[in-house]
């Protein structure tokens, strides 16, 4: 079936406020096994809500229409609903009840304001509101539905899931099954994830496969429809199975999961402690790590050592090394690592010292000049990366590389 | 003059993705005085494109599309385009040009894929894209200017501020102006800050206010509008004085500037030198400081001080002080102030202990207790916050006001 959604607000076409309603609608029914095929935002103006809904209503089943039922004078969606479909606004007694007993339950003096969102276009049928003064409703016009509630999230969410959806799976009863399912990939380009994945694809079995970038990393989404649900979820098991092998390595969390809830997973179970110490990144990997609760289990100390002065004092890096070598080296990137286990005690250290830019390139090492080393028990490792992009995209980049370096050594890849 | 904006993408009907882009877009074009009329979004299916693009070229003079230039097989926004304006698809010279340097610096070897990038309608003008492989591209479709950009956003805006505003604002002059600022506070509620700017909106002289929150800032934004640019500037001139005057002390920056920046500017400014001991920010602090270019010249050093053990050594804080006080005291914050200004010989130093949550609350210390303590020439102080909210909140509102003491201070407030 055929759905689309219009998002009504002057603060929405300005651009003052992201709307995030049609992605929550869409979401919702796409987990109920529905898909929005479009949508729309106009701004408050009565003409464009009229036409807006007339048009969408003509190519969808329904329509999901959210905000302007508040009550201020900019708030016009019922008296444009009601123009769409050719109706007039009557006083609908049962909304003229419900704003009667919220606004007496808020001590909202200004009572005739709200009285206006008891106008709704006849023949509509109140959509219950447990949260607030606006009343939502539903509406056919030609063959379509049409649903209306207001813009204010939390409100809207609850009479969509309490009401609008049921009527939908009631109506149309769904066949269709749907289930999703996201594998995180870093390193290589979409490109080469592309060509990795060849062949996971089955559309015969109703799977799908799609790409998303996630700076730096790579989303691969593979999707499951039909009609049948167990076939859905086992066509997806088998999906997922083969993406999974072709992509190992590369491959670091599913779904919910990131890099940094897989490499503190990791810390976890292994019983490993780690420090830190950072120069470009200046703490961006510190913050990565206590992002996730817990990690006091096992994360002792960070140190970003932004200055020579501070490498040299606190890391113990030799001045002539810094001096030979320079601050972005492997050398002194090894000597971070060496000096930061010494200084902690932990089990592994993770040096990071690289150039982020925009100032501080040369010819021999511009701008994305990176290197990361790490300290462990069996020794201690470095390697040279070459990022492009602005400061952010290198800061970014650099620090999710240093996850990864985290993850590939605690499974021991 | 009348644009609509149309984001393409399955992750956006789906509800996988929030669409900001179309926000940020409109939000652009009102800055340079433009309206964005009617926003669409359809999926990654080639008539959804292409009917999408036919509809709106005949209802707008101008039509801003993002989304679906990637490489990748559901990549198919220049196909669509090409059959809504009845054109070829053909190898366009110079977007491959671009696609070669591109995926050159990235070491690309799948380049077979990114070539695609370069087939694009027949008399379509490239829109460059200084930071990605997909170029955009300028087509004219009976009488509507169509302008195509990549969805990656970090790429889009610039795209759109380089190239696309420039050329409609060149061919369209607007009539109607519209200015706008941008006060940020922090400190008082919204409600306060509410009251706090009474009377600063103008509505004869055609400036009004609204306010909008930005965990954990309050933006307060004033905007004047008219068809006299003079006018226009100084009466948003006036409201913006008479705003500073009631905000004084709160207001932190102003429209571009963040925190992060207004705190860089002082410490160039006052050739003052710091250094930072954080323990339930975990780096977020540093990352604030050296997030900002050029934040070497006086950031000399950082330490992320988890454990007691790492407090103990590194910053020299008493066993006895945090047997007795505990990690999470007034006096331990002093103490790692004390200790990181002896260890770096900074300036000035900062310190951060707290309880970020979810664990580690107690009756005495609930989660959202925090210390921030600063050790200067003239001495060392320390306050007691009690934050509300979840682990990020609780981290991100004690960095932000660890970022306005130190603007505090510096500026001697």
């Amino acid at each position: 079936m055929n759905i689309s959604t219009i998002s009504i607000g002057d603060e929405l076409v300005f651009g003052e406020v992201v709307d995030t309603n049609s992605a929550r609608i869409a979401e919702r029914l796409y987990t109920a096994g529905f898909k929005v095929q479009r949508h729309l935002t106009v701004g408050d103006v009565e003409s464009d809500i009229t036409e807006a809904v007339r048009t969408l209503a003509g190519e969808s089943e329904a329509v999901i229409v959210t905000g302007g039922l508040g009550p201020t004078a900019d708030d016009i969606t019922a008296m444009a609903a009601a123009k769409a479909a050719a109706r007039r606004l009557v006083l609908n007694e049962e909304a003229l009840a419900h704003v009667k007993v919220v606004t007496g339950k808020l001590g909202d003096s200004a009572f005739p304001l709200n009285e206006k969102q008891a106008l709704l276009p006849a023949g509509a049928t109140v959509i219950p509101n447990p949260t607030g003064t606006a009343c939502g409703f539903h509406l056919t016009c030609g063959g379509c539905s049409l649903f209306f509630l207001p813009g204010v999230p939390n409100e809207m969410i609850r009479m969509l899931d309490e009401s609008v959806i049921p009527f939908i799976q009631q109506k149309w009863k769904q066949r269709r099954f749907i289930r999703t399912r996201v594998l995180k990939v870093f390193g290589p380009s979409e490109a080469e994830v592309n060509s990795l994945v060849k062949g996971v694809a089955a559309p015969d079995a109703g799977v799908t496969v799609a790409f998303c970038v996630n700076f730096p990393e790579i989303l691969v989404k593979l999707r499951a429809e039909g009609d049948d649900e167990r076939h859905v979820a086992e066509a997806l098991d088998r999906a997922g199975e083969k993406a999974r092998q072709k992509l190992q390595g590369y491959l670091f969390a599913e779904d919910d999961d990131t890099i940094d809830s897989v490499v503190a997973a990791l810390f976890r179970t292994k019983g490993v402690t780690l420090s830190l110490a950072e120069s470009c990144t200046g703490g961006m990997v510190a913050k990565r790590i206590t992002d996730i609760p817990g990690s006091s289990a096992y994360f002792l100390e960070g140190v970003v050592t932004y200055s020579n002065a501070a490498k040299m004092r606190t890391l113990d890096v030799s001045p002539r090394l810094l001096e030979e070598k320079g601050a972005v080296s492997s050398e002194v990137a090894l000597a971070m690592a060496r000096g930061m286990r010494n200084l902690s005690g932990s089990d592994i250290a993770l040096a990071v010292t690289g150039i982020a830019g925009p100032e501080g390139g040369s010819a021999e090492k511009p701008v994305g000049t990176v290197f990361i080393a790490l300290a462990g028990r069996s020794g201690c490792r470095a390697t040279k990366y070459n990022f492009f992009g602005d400061r952010e995209e290198v800061r970014t980049i650099a620090s999710f590389t240093a996850m990864d370096w985290l993850r590939r050594h605690l499974l021991s890849l």
